[in-house]
């Protein structure tokens, strides 16, 4: 097999981040100009490396390997959130790309608004596995100024076009490599993460109502406070989540609103939003009977009642223990004691495609775990020795 | 003595009440048309009960007993909160008008802003007293629309006019009357509240600092979340206030802030308006030792600093005990075994004119507890109860 090349790979890169500069990083929101121009540039690059390259009706662009196979997909998303890093997203499009043009069986793709700019999310990797419905895609709206996901479809020249869809029994897996975005390795002082599996994410709102009165007119027995509820139920949570959750469970609580939030009144109603991740289904299944035992006994206790709703929740995705250890040999051999396994914290492209076909990720450290803003950024000897390593677990992959 | 004509006092207070009516309360913000409408028919009511009356400069309508002393002086306020109840403030002057008119030697005073409509609050029981400087008034803006005071008294005919000021040695006592704007009486099935004091509010402000990050990249070692050591912070307070508190002090928790209060974000900040009541300088000294030594232990167990910035600290009133004597004789002679002494949890214009002579207040029942509000509302049977406790009360303080 040719060696993949780094130089030219750290050149696509480079290439790429020009491409809506913002600052260091760049400002490449889903649809926009900016975007679109990467999108042709990627077509560009897919053509020069001998692939039949294409953009379709959701804005995936796809370049297909010409010869026989067993055939690899690779790839990422290229779209950034709005003035954010060079690197999240670009970084595993452009790793296809360098597995490509090493003369690997890969298919590349760079699916649509991994990024969430449009209501929904994962627009291109749901839509290759046929899971965007056309009724979505029609109520869509862009999260950042209410406009509709068909209008910018249209502005963005990619109407009418149909969408692709993966060819079943065409790949034997998928790789996606990725920057961290937290600091794990980093401080770990490691150059590789295998990436075991990327938690879901269980979301819910917890609502308590209370009644609303002046806090100086009010005895402590009289009281009914909605935000006191709030904080006992979250101290408990503090404390029994430590005794049922994962080893590398975490738990969130990302808001809280106090109604009506002045200093002297008793709050009426608390509105709490917490959520928890973790690969495995059997742990979030105990956390939340765990969550749901502590609502109960809240209200059991408590003189304000606790709802509990549910927001969402998604199925975490494994990765393929063939190719963790294609992954973990090759950064073994290129990278030896430098490198772990380690579950994603984030979401990707890969959770989706995973439900269709064998799928990993490779993660590279982030600065000071750096991402979603421009300051994003991955030393170029780790960009260089995670190529790499891609490139060798592919080759293992392939001949397994 | 003469006796108190409660149905006057009923009948006038039914008359003001439709001055500014809204709903079943009343809208008089200060200074607004229909606030002015109630003082020019207050100083007509003072005149008609045989009293010097006058309207100063900061808008308190005084009505001045012609004859020898000993003098009391009574009152409260006549604006009301917006869309607010009808008793507020209106029941302790038309209470001191009824004295009056009963004869007794009482300067009646209707103080301007009890209610706090422009900053500053309780504008004119502070200029009486001599604590209301110039330069305070000139800066001075509305709370509803942000507008100068010195407009707001201009545009009512006040501009210019002097500020009435307490005579030193002619007053031997104040009282005032007022709904007690809490369920207290109600749920014991009394009618009268001695008040034993009027409670300080010591206010605080937390300020916690962490790190914003990822919630899915981030592990729970590597955290530094500010909205649970605030969660935890608090669970403290909830766990050692009742301890060290007094039988009747309140404390609360008005508002929780996480910054940013995104559902996937560890908060990097959190900011807690926290605060306590008593009518015991010393109670008082034991909460905030407590609450510093918590904020303490915090910054010595958790990853986030919590700092600790005091906003406001009141000095408790104490009533006078010889008037709540006379307050409790009348009491337990007009309605025995049907009142009982308690705090007032909520500021009135006595706190301040208590700095200048003894003062004491009396409370009837509010239906449901509610205040501030148009739906506010006393039973005949309690306030013409009330006002015969007062008259009687006055009759003995004067005597004693």
């Amino acid at each position: 097999m040719p060696a993949i090349d780094s130089d030219a790979f750290l050149r696509d890169l480079h290439e790429l981040r020009k491409i809506g500069q913002f600052r260091t990083g760049v400002h490449r929101p889903t649809y926009s100009p900016q975007d679109m121009e990467s999108r042709r540039w990627l077509t560009d690059r897919l053509t020069a490396c001998g692939l039949d390259a294409s953009i379709d009706g959701i804005g995936n662009v796809c370049g297909r390997h010409k010869g026989p196979g067993p055939h690899l997909l690779s790839g990422s998303h290229i779209e950034s959130q709005n003035e954010a890093g060079w690197l999240d997203g670009a970084l595993g499009v452009m790793a296809a790309v360098a597995l490509a043009r090493a003369g690997l069986p890969v298919d590349v793709c760079a699916f649509a608004d991994e990024e969430g700019h449009f209501e929904g999310g994962f627009l291109g990797s749901r839509s290759i596995i046929g899971e965007l419905p056309d009724d979505e895609i029609d109520r869509s709206r862009s999260r950042n100024d209410g406009s509709p996901l068909r209008d910018a479809l249209r502005a963005a020249g990619l109407e009418g076009r149909p969408r692709l869809q993966l060819e079943p029994g065409r790949h034997k897996g998928f790789f996606e490599m990725h920057i961290e975005q937290g600091t794990q390795l980093e401080s770990a002082g490691l150059q590789i993460g295998v990436v075991t599996g990327i938690v879901a994410i269980w979301q819910y709102r917890l609502v308590i109502k209370g009644q609303q009165d002046h806090a100086g007119g009010t005895t402590m027995a009289e009281r009914r406070d909605a935000g006191l509820t709030a904080v006992r139920l979250l101290a408990a949570i503090d404390a029994e989540f430590p005794r049922i959750a994962g080893e590398r469970s975490v738990w969130t609580t990302g808001r809280i609103v106090l109604d009506p939030g002045a200093p002297s009144i008793i709050p009426g109603g608390a509105d709490v939003l917490f959520q928890f991740r973790d690969v495995s289904v059997a742990v979030l299944e105990r956390m939340e009977a765990t969550l749901q035992a502590l609502v109960r006994e809240a209200n059991r206790r408590e003189r304000c009642t606790v709802t509990l709703h549910t927001v969402s929740k998604a199925i975490p995705a494994l990765c393929d223990p063939t190719m963790m250890d294609a992954l973990s040999g090759a950064a073994e051999i290129l990278a030896p004691g430098k490198w772990q396994r380690m579950p994603s914290g984030a979401g990707h492209d890969a959770q989706n495609i995973a439900r269709h076909m064998p799928a990993a990720m490779l993660f590279v450290p982030s600065i000071g775990g750096i991402s979603h803003h421009w300051a994003e950024d991955t030393k170029d000897a780790d960009l260089a020795l995670g190529i790499q390593v891609l490139g060798e677990a592919a080759r293992r992959f392939l001949a397994a």
